[in-house]
């Protein structure tokens, strides 16, 4: 068995001028007029996978389709969903490029293109891993599904139906998502686990309107004096949520697992000057990592209330209201925690206004415990593919297509991104460094082989 | 001596037909295509002044004119000062109007017209007023100046600078205002003192910009959270203000006073109906009246800050602001209780956030002990002009020429009005009763009495 970078050199040129040609399609996918681009992306992709030998076609979906290719070698190997997205973000502001978004240009290593790195350079470095494991071996170490879709840029509206409708076309036993960073040049990583999302929404409705301040100040609570008693009830000064029962749940870390993370290269002054606050502000005994990965949090995304504007009005305004919401963590239960939540606000509303508690939406955790075989697999992989044992990090965000894939699924998904943290991957000049693209093929080559139990 | 009645009787079709007149002219002050109209009205007043034996003219300002008119009788006569305005509210919405806003029309004893009650029907009672006493007495029972300005419905932008500019020709012993409301058509009412106003913002930055609250949430302070623990300490549960030393110099009333306040008409049952909230919110031993008339308030303004549109945003705000005021009441200082207010909020303050403390403006308190030669006058004269003794209130709000001529000439203020509540001041359909109207009239000239020591 060749080694993967054997397996993977004499295709380099190829899979580079086959990733230019995928990167030169404007595949923008919130913009109307790029519709047709969008559908030209699709089938050329689905005709390049038939061609490297996939079963593969393009399938409609209410927005933009989805293109699935699968190649089902034996019954007794695992199935890997591998994951990925082919449309972009727009490209404003255009006249900051330095070469056109869609004329993608080599300069100093790296391919500067829209979509680069998020996602045609990522996905295609599986599809150019099976491209090379299929003409040196002429069978894959795994059963492999591909699943390439055309919204993640707009919120993949299509995918949980998409997931829904073909439960039995998509069954696998993991999924393997390439759409994220390293943590740094010289540190491969692997991201371990999300936070999950409770998102609310509080309203208090005082007054039946507005009052002036001057004529009924002192007879009549504000609302927006409430909304700030409520807000200010839900932390201590400590950094710590009062809501009774919300860190029941809380898986805390082996100390193994803690003495990792804090282990990670950079520092909390590092951070503290990154974010040009004066003090970082996270519960005591933990540190910044795992404030930011491991420990819930309860955020206000967003207030409101009465006068806005310039200067000066004396209005009680009639309501007032905020959008909260909490990062959850190992073990907590979304569902759970919004009633708590809930109950909290219920009893923190003084009974002097009215009171309304929306849950706008949640999304569940996501954890590939590090002991799990397909986390060993990647760390291999990784090894093979960078040279060096990558860390394991956490991610603070959820990712909404991890969450699908769990949810209709029932499926865990496996973090696997070679991307860089300066990649601009929403920004002018989004690049994609050439080293990371041929890495991260020999990777994922390497990681079909250790998931096909073909590495050992 | 006649009495009051008397001396208007022969003139009451007279005095309607020239208010009628005064009302016919559209000058409302914030439109610029009425710049003419407004100086036709101060042309037309300052001539009919002239016309019924004062000394008048129209003094520019930077803005709209001043009529100005005086009659000084003697030296040892007191002089009274009578401020009101012949500006006027815009009359949108047009087609809300039963008869148009600038051609008065008479129906079930009322006026019908923009400006019927805000002012022009109350300035004019005094104008009238004081032709009557002029036509039957050929001379006033005090030295009277009329200041009628035409910028009061924009915030009367050039009166302070006017009252600067003309110090000694505006020397007075006491300034009248009719503008205000009696409290009820079977009520009548004098109102003894305002409140005053402490206005400030408060400006919370966190991170250097917005964040994604998946990232960084949990080690940083969110600038909205920080807000709401500010604004939640400056009140208890009890709707005290929790500043030290804010209640310090607040007057306590007298038994008396307190007692008359409390038989006034309406319940706070009627008043929570009113309002439409389930609870007043009010501090515990003051009634509703005390609550909007005689203690000092806190009330949040605005709130900002974060994501305000619709769905969900997952962001940690860089920065969030409020606007907050406070009404300040005897013997309160502003600028003290501006300062006791940063003092505070600084307590209160995270170190883990930059705070900006902007102090808006302020406003002092007013009042005229019930006990006042000047009130004592104007009770007597509404006995007279209204047939009943009036009930004395207060005003919860500011009223900033009042303050204006505390300030600059050093002179307080007699409230002497007589609108309904239901004269619909700013809306389409403004009215005043001619009942009201003659009354006022009668009122005035027995007030000019009493004040010049001629009742008695």
């Amino acid at each position: 068995m060749k080694d993967v970078n054997a397996l993977i050199d004499p295709h380099r040129d190829r899979f580079l001028s086959e990733l230019l040609t995928l990167l030169s399609f404007p595949s923008v996918s919130n913009d109307a007029d790029r519709k047709d681009d969008v559908c030209r992306t699709a089938s050329w992709l689905s005709s390049h996978l038939r061609g490297i030998g996939l079963q593969s076609e393009v399938m409609a979906t209410a927005g933009h389709p989805v293109v699935f290719a699968q190649r089902l070698e034996r019954a007794d190997l695992p199935t890997v969903l591998v994951y990925g997205h082919y449309d972009v973000q727009p490209v404003d502001p255009l006249d900051e490029w330095l070469s056109p978004p869609f004329a993608p240009e080599i300069r100093d290593g790296k391919i500067f293109a829209r979509g680069a790195t998020d996602d045609k350079g990522q996905a295609f470095a599986h599809v150019a891993a099976i491209d090379a494991l299929l003409r040196s071996e002429e069978r894959l170490p795994v059963n492999i599904k591909l699943l390439i879709e055309g919204e993640e840029e707009i919120g993949s509206p299509s995918l949980h139906p998409f997931l829904t409708a073909h439960k039995d076309l998509l069954a696998a036993d993991l999924v393997v998502v390439s759409d994220t960073s390293m943590f740094a040049a010289d540190t491969p990583s692997l991201c371990y686990g999300l936070r999950g999302l409770v998102y609310c929404e509080v309203h208090v409705q005082g007054p039946t309107k507005d009052l002036h301040s001057g004529q009924f100040g002192g007879a009549v609570e504000n609302p927006i004096n409430a909304l700030a008693t409520i807000i200010a009830g839900l932390k201590d000064k400590d950094h710590r949520i009062t809501i009774p029962g919300f860190y029941d749940d809380v898986r805390e870390l082996p100390a193994d697992e803690r003495a990792a993370l804090s282990h990670l290269p950079g520092t909390a002054e590092e951070l503290r000057k990154q974010l040009g606050v004066p003090r970082l502000a996270g519960e005591a005994g933990y540190d910044e990592n795992e404030w930011r990965w491991t420990r819930p949090t309860l955020d206000v995304n967003g207030i409101w209330g009465g006068f806005m504007g310039a200067g000066a009005k004396t209005v009680i305004p009639a309501r007032a209201g905020a959008k909260i919401s909490m990062r959850i963590v190992p073990n907590q239960d979304p569902e759970k925690i919004a009633r708590l939540f809930e109950e909290h606000v219920v009893r923190l509303c003084p009974p002097t206004v009215r009171l309304t508690v929306l849950q706008a939406h949640s999304a569940p955790w996501a954890l590939l415990p590090r002991d799990h075989p397909a986390m060993s697999a990647a760390r291999t992989a990784v090894r093979i593919g960078f040279g060096k044992e990558p860390v394991l990090t956490l991610e603070g965000g959820s990712i909404p297509v991890v969450q699908a894939f769990e949810e209709v699924l029932g499926l865990r998904t496996l973090l696997i991104g070679f991307g860089l943290p300066d990649d601009g991957a929403h920004s002018p000049n989004e690049k994609l460094d050439l080293d990371h693209f041929y890495r991260g093929i020999a990777t994922v080559a390497a990681l079909y082989r250790e998931l096909g139990g073909a590495g050992r």
